[in-house]
């Protein structure tokens, strides 16, 4: 994963932490106003605690032109050392995914990018040429309508061994990984899925979203997301984190204090696992 | 469909017309600078032409928070009776897709949007919740990767009769239509499929990109798409109208002669299935 992946792995063991908070501002439940506002204070607290921040793109866009201006300024805002993620899970054809990529990268900066891959390889494409960022698959999410169609047991049309949709994207993301900058998104909920990946594809990195809020388990998404070298793994807290307090003047205290208990949690299960990257 | 099939069809009536111009301006391409310069003369001069626009927000995207305040003005520049369908592919979960919905339908106001099934039933419902708004379901797409995904044979993990994916997506499509505000989004590359869908789906709108530039056939698209009553298709061209000239002071009245031939093809194919809405 070249530029990102060094990166990526820089803020690890910088960090101590393979957790990734997800910026995602809701308005009726920030403490502060202004989402600007809201996520300096959340990036200030936190900023030495992460891997990697996440902003979905979904909760600016809510807000209109003024909510893209606050994400604008808020990736300003973040340490040029911690990757951001860009998740907008954006996936169209020719034209329009080379609009898309440039968008993600060009315009915003991210340092990767979440992509659906229903559209298939050159819907993808552009993405994976620029080879220095970052292009995470939607492969197995953590919803319960996950398993509606990323679940089905699908085979090639010209024959082969049937295997649950999301095993073939994972599949396909391995052939297009030339530039070695592939990445997965698989939910921290479905914790066999996730192990099945990991088989699949021991080396890629997992963003493993679905923590906290939405239920996921921490010990089991670590041990069954991570690498063999307990690397490889971005995982995403979000509400918890933003919203561990709803004290206008504590609320970023609390969400360091949340942060640091998660990655505590984390460091011990990577100690049990005897990751050599930890510091001792 | 409620409120936008309604209005669907009023403006294909109006306008005797099932062509939807694609608003996907590309500054390399124009032959005016200024994205809303450029598309408020493609609207001018094809307004009375079209059943909708439908402008793609990659294109928009691509040029920063200046695109997105040039598509702001081309949202004003469209009369209020064209449908406006925003074509972003979005899809994602739980909170997520709420704020997608919104920013697609409360803040740019679409009367439709494109919709990514890949993640469930939960990540298209925000959308759906809109009653008086289409939601068009990326089903098959125009695209040579739509095979890799799209096609695969699938069937449930507890059983039930094999079938590709998209046609999965389809029949999922109609469980999820309680409020008649469903469609599909399906590309004129591949006849075929596109007939299997009608079949399946015989009441359901059609999204059906990829005429003109893509190489669509326009007659198979209209014959294979529209309902019983030659209505319910949605067949979008884009560059073919947009870059009909490259001559700042032509391409206007050149996208209206593509435009007027377009709609024409369309009008005879659709004289001879003898679709009763036409005006004689």
């Amino acid at each position: 994963m070249a530029g990102f992946l060094e990166k990526l792995e820089r803020a690890c063991r910088t960090n101590q932490s393979l957790l990734c908070v997800g910026l995602d501002p809701v308005p009726e439940r920030m403490p502060v106003p202004g989402i600007y506002e809201f996520n300096r204070q959340i990036i200030d607290a936190t900023h030495d605690l992460v891997c990697a921040y996440k902003p979905n793109l979904a909760f600016y866009e809510a807000q209109g032109l003024e909510g893209l201006r606050a994400l604008e300024k808020t990736l300003a805002a973040i340490p040029s050392h911690i990757p951001v993620i860009g998740d907008a899970k954006r996936g169209d054809i020719g034209p329009t995914a080379v609009a898309y990529a440039k968008a993600m990268y060009e315009v915003w900066g991210f340092d990767a990018a979440t992509v659906n891959p229903y559209l298939g390889r050159d819907a993808v494409e552009p993405f994976l040429a620029y080879r220095d960022r970052g292009v995470f698959l939607v492969c197995r999410t953590s919803n319960p309508g996950a398993r509606e169609f990323q679940d089905l047991i699908s085979s090639p049309p010209f024959g082969g061994d049937p295997r649950p949709l999301y095993e073939w994207v994972a599949l396909k993301a391995m052939t297009w990984n030339e530039a070695g900058n592939v990445g997965l998104v698989a939910g921290a909920t479905y914790p066999d899925e996730l192990t099945a990946l990991r088989e699949l594809c021991p080396d890629m990195p997992f963003l493993i979203p679905g923590l906290g809020a939405q239920g996921g388990d921490l010990e089991r998404s670590v041990r069954n997301g991570a690498d063999g070298r307990g690397l490889g793994a971005v995982l995403n807290v979000s509400r918890q984190v933003l919203y561990a307090s709803a004290d206008p003047g504590k609320f970023a205290a609390a969400a360091r204090a949340v942060a640091q208990d998660i990655r505590g949690q984390m460091v011990q299960v990577l100690r049990e696992m005897e990751a050599p990257w930890l510091s001792s």
